[in-house]
């Protein structure tokens, strides 16, 4: 008794993770099943694991007590040649070979040669993604031909609209349990759908306006997201612990969940100010801190979901400075990675004169290897590819054929759109499938918060700022860096990755973050458009500089540069024309 | 007693799969360890999944009788936590949050905060897939900047030398087991690799020499892959029956071994012929011939693998028409598929006007959709690729705009580059990590075979051909291209498909392939620019065709066609300007 019953859940298991692994490039499941499913039975599909994870096997396993182990191998091909069937076995159905597995022969009677063969799983995964980014696109196409649409709504509002009815109809139409295979999971998040958006801005980001405005852009990410985590965090604690919201939830998953809340997210604030078409300073100014402040996210959140998992009464002094310390850290590695791999880029492209054709691989690898490079130590793998972009971009722009060139920086904006709109579409979905925890509290007093801190982090970090600008940041602009700072997708996806055996309340916490990430970008996003026009927000230049501001542009930038060496300080210029 | 046991082995089974579902995408190497190690232990890398399909499990348990189930998950996070540890767990720590796993903690102390957390894991898939693309584009530019070099060898035998030497370097360091990481498998191949080439082909496919000469492409891919299957198969099988070759290969397999190593390559084909720089009716004769051969391939290899899973005895005539029915249902069930999907991309490109910035990305997607959708149904996916290029191009062309196009192009072309690189890099590891199973007389015999069989071929058909056609390929022209019957990575995963059980003999015929390929590819392949030379073989045109020429040219083809309209016949005039 025993062995046999297992044996079949091993084949069991085998068998569906073996479907997941399949789907594992669109669809990693894995993690969310093992959140939301602890009751599942061991034929769903691919709810074993959790039964493993949960030490629950046996009681999910029919207690059989066959004798004979060749039974147990008969159930196996049972189990093989049903409709989801992939054994190991359907891996060599590649080329022209479905006969190996029995669902081959089906269609034309046992062992008859078939004419033709259907079998779909050996090339699902690629299929899968083929037909996503085909949707994406389509959508992208219907929602430009729609003019009337299109000027009211931001198209990452849309396609949130998108996927909420995809979502409902597979909800629908297969019911929750295969709606699983369509949400939104941090894996494929982070490794495949941010970085080509964060290479893109990166790359093209106007470093002239970002260095000249890199003070401010660094006081609103760091400073900025410092105080709205701990006004946030505080301030919901205070109101739990006061009894005014009705929720069992510690300080610190407060404090986790607000250092995920915080953080304006670059991907919603590319999407909505690209439409808008502010001034260059009020976009960098906006845009710089979403890319920013993701080092500092990522060590608060860090930090306090460790100290979570640690226990409160376990955290020493000692963890609070490691955890300031990885701050710097975080944030400097980030940068000296991606500094790192852009020069390599740099001086790889030098010597590609006789294969101009591979010259954009460079620029591409070279990017992902600085990305992931910065994942493998936890160190803000955003900031890695940003500078990424901005330190390879001169020396790549001169290096490689006006061709290449074309190419990569195409590619890397149509690659861009496309994630972007994925990301969208793939967040709408998430949203319908996931087993929702309301509380009303909780979700009006977070958004209350994070409305009003933001405005008020805003307003006091501008003051400060204003006194060493040049060029002040009025209020109308203030209004409108403070009326910006969307919430996303970044904060979906850390939210999914907390970890509900740490934190109980996790789904109220989900459920939040989606409400406050829904009414950044339906009630702000559609509003901003016609605020900007009402208080005559500044707009971006249409036109180029003519020929002769160019000029005197860059005879003023030298003369600076001249005057600089012989009085012997060091200002911006210096840096710009060496 | 029995059950924990079990379950330790269902964890490890978990994890080693897990760890497989990482590699995945780069290393689909489960199919070649079901094969190879069917006496693996358990804590061998994913060797576990052998152990359950030969029915082992139980054997390598360790049988401890611990009767407290929580002694067996201390059990399981202190595997967790071990160098190669990836549980379930470990696909949540993505993004700053390593600290749900042991391993996380073990830098810094148990349970403080680290200040620098390392996790390979999370990150390895995408890693090594760049990792190894930025190998293979450094190789490229080494080899290009290696001048004398590069006018000796083919840039395809450089690569297989150093896939071979890495391959050794593999062996010596890690031994053979973890080689097998980095060991060509067909999945990626049939699924990743090869389309892009093909792709490649057909959009840059000079139609109008294709379809002047697509008669004489046709005869060469359909009777001449028949030819030269049948003719090796029977004479191979002929001398083992004989005795001549002391290998015990029945008739079916001797004939499945013929179908995989008849077809030309077309990915060695093109790698050579674009150095050699030959006239284009020459080119686009061979490197047609190895695309369209694609079809019988298929279909011949498919039908002698099923017939020798079947038993000789059991084929009946119904099987032997159902073959071949499905010879030409795969062939134009590809093109069909490939022009559907053409045509589709075609029209969905009318629409992209307002955002061009995504139209390449229809050119890609539409493509792998029809080769997919072809895979499917195992229809000829080259033959798809192939007219989805051809039947896209004219129309994408005109629809798109200038930059997108260049895009598409550039990017193409890189892709397929690349992609190229790798599967001659990847060809060469293969080699030496494979268990050889040497037999001289088969090995003889079948390269004897492969040479001399596709001459005969080739001077049989040009008979034929060449009294249909209006340019006479001439008998230099034919010794080329016999000589350039280059075989390649093709074969190579066809053969590694074949399942052992099936086919016990499959070393042999695998070891057999490799030599095949590597003959033609080094000594054909080095030989064949020098032979081009002495031969005084018409060279391509260098230059393009003058203003006068091309209109006199493009009257000709209207007034041909006028003709043809006036008269009531069709020819290929017709068809090509309207």
């Amino acid at each position: 008794m025993g062995i046999y019953p297992s044996l079949v859940t091993i084949i069991l298991v085998v068998i569906s993770v073996k479907r997941t692994q399949q789907a594992a490039i669109t669809t990693d499941f894995t993690f969310s099943t093992i959140k939301r499913e602890t009751n599942s039975d061991v034929n769903a599909d691919s709810g074993v694991i959790i039964s493993i994870t949960d030490n629950a096997v046996t009681t999910n396993v029919p207690d059989t007590t066959t004798n004979d182990p060749h039974g147990t191998t008969t159930d196996t091909s049972g189990i093989t040649s049903d409709h989801h069937g992939t054994t190991p076995e359907s891996h060599r159905t590649t080329h022209g070979d479905t006969t190996h597995s029995d669902e081959a022969h089906g269609g034309s009677g046992h062992g008859r040669y078939p004419v033709v063969t259907f079998n779909f799983e050996h090339v699902a995964a690629p299929y899968v993604i083929a037909l996503w980014v085909l949707l994406a696109s389509l959508a992208k196409i219907g929602f430009h031909l729609q003019n009337r649409l299109a000027s009211i709504f931001p198209e990452s509002c849309m396609l949130i609209i998108l996927g909420v009815l995809l979502g409902l109809i597979f909800f629908l139409v297969n019911g929750l349990h295969h709606s699983l295979f369509y949400t939104l999971d941090a894996t494929t998040f982070f490794l495949f759908l941010l970085p080509p958006i964060i290479l893109e801005a990166g790359y093209f980001m106007p470093t002239r306006a970002f260095f000249d405005n890199i003070g401010t852009i660094l006081t609103f990410a760091v400073i900025g997201t410092l105080w709205n985590t701990f006004a946030i965090g505080l301030c919901l604690y205070g109101l739990i612990y006061g009894g005014v919201i009705d929720l069992n939830l510690g300080f610190l998953p407060c404090m986790v969940f607000s250092s995920l809340i915080s953080a304006v997210d670059p991907v919603a604030v590319l999407a909505v100010f690209e439409e808008i078409h502010v001034n260059e300073v009020l976009y960098i100014v906006v845009f710089g801190e979403s890319l920013l402040n993701d080092a500092v996210t990522v060590v608060l959140y860090h930090m306090f979901e460790t100290y979570t998992e640690m226990g409160q009464e376990e955290v020493q002094a000692v963890d609070v400075i490691s955890g300031t310390v990885s701050f710097f850290i975080v944030g400097i590695a980030g940068l000296l990675f991606g500094v790192m791999f852009g020069l390599l880029a740099s001086f790889v492209t030098k010597f590609t004169s006789h294969v101009r054709v591979i010259e954009p691989v460079f620029v591409f690898v070279m990017a992902m290897l600085a990305y992931y490079s910065a994942e493998i130590f936890h160190f803000s793998g955003i900031m890695a590819l940003i500078f990424c972009g901005i330190s390879m971009k001169k020396y790549v722009e001169q290096n490689i054929s006006a061709k290449s060139h074309t190419t990569v920086k195409y590619f890397m904006k149509m690659l861009s759109s496309i994630m972007e709109t994925i990301i969208f579409m793939f967040l709408g979905l998430s949203t319908v499938t996931w087993n929702h925890a309301w509380n009303t509290g909780f979700v009006f007093f977070s958004l209350l918060f994070v409305f009003i801190f933001r405005f008020i982090g805003v307003l006091g970090l501008t003051a400060v700022c204003n006194h060493f600008r040049a060029i002040q940041i009025n209020y109308v602009d203030q209004f409108i860096m403070g009326y910006g700072g969307l919430r996303g997708a970044i904060a979906f996806c850390l939210v999914i990755l907390l970890d509900e055996k740490v934190i109980p309340e996790k789904q109220v916490l989900v459920t939040t973050t989606i409400v406050i990430v829904y009414f950044t970008n339906f009630a702000q996003g559609i509003t901003i458009k016609p605020i900007v026009n009402l208080l005559r927000v500044k707009k971006q230049l249409k036109f180029k500089p003519s020929l002769n501001e160019e000029i005197n542009g860059r005879l003023m930038d030298h003369t600076n540069a001249g005057i600089e060496d012989i009085v012997g300080t060091y200002g911006s210029s210096g840096i710009r024309e060496r």
